[in-house]
């Protein structure tokens, strides 16, 4: 099985992870044979690593963290990277996958664009 | 004339704002006739009320104030709003539009979910 971890920075207001529910449900529905789920920096539940445990656990032999983050910064290029090597160490027989910031892709940023334009 | 404020958080890493810079070259190829800003959080310069006081005094009668955020939590809920209010105060004659952030529009949850598919 394979399982992608849709990993957030995390927020005090709850609220704030509606976008990335929203994401994950539309990931879910197009790969329905893949596990999708949410992993948070700080504030909110749960960590990177206790998602990645919980994957592997469920039967994940490659998981990939897709860090849904506007732009690299310290922590998707220092914190994440550490994270997921930690992971290798626990679970050897998984392949993992760390994928760059989603807005870095220029499918992201033509659609923000467009968002910034048509609203 | 019209401005377009692109307003982000910010982070300590430069190399963070390159996604905002090239969604604003984006923006800027696409609307030639509006002025298109950035403005941050922290971290980095301009803030958001000097990037509106150098829009109006570059000649802005609209301005929009866009949070490039994927989610709206404390700071684009309650810090933006007061930081508009208070640049309504200070120009009176000019016109605020606070739009929502990017990451709540449904064009961006699916090109970020495009995004997580293929790459």
């Amino acid at each position: 099985m394979k399982s992608i971890i849709l990993f957030g920075h995390g927020a005090r207001d709850q609220e704030w992870a509606q976008p990335l529910i929203r994401l994950q449900a539309v990931v879910c529905k197009r790969l329905p044979d893949t596990d999708v789920r949410l992993a948070f920096l700080e504030f909110m539940a749960p960590t990177l690593d206790l998602a990645i445990d919980s994957a592997v656990q469920a039967g994940a032999d490659h998981v990939a963290v897709v860090p849904v983050f506007l732009a690299q910064g310290g922590h998707v290029k220092r914190d994440v990277p550490n994270i997921v090597e930690a992971a290798r160490l626990r679970h050897p027989k998984v392949v993992f996958t760390l994928r760059p910031a989603l807005g870095e892709l220029d499918r992201v940023i033509e659609a923000l664009a467009e968002g910034v334009i048509l609203g």
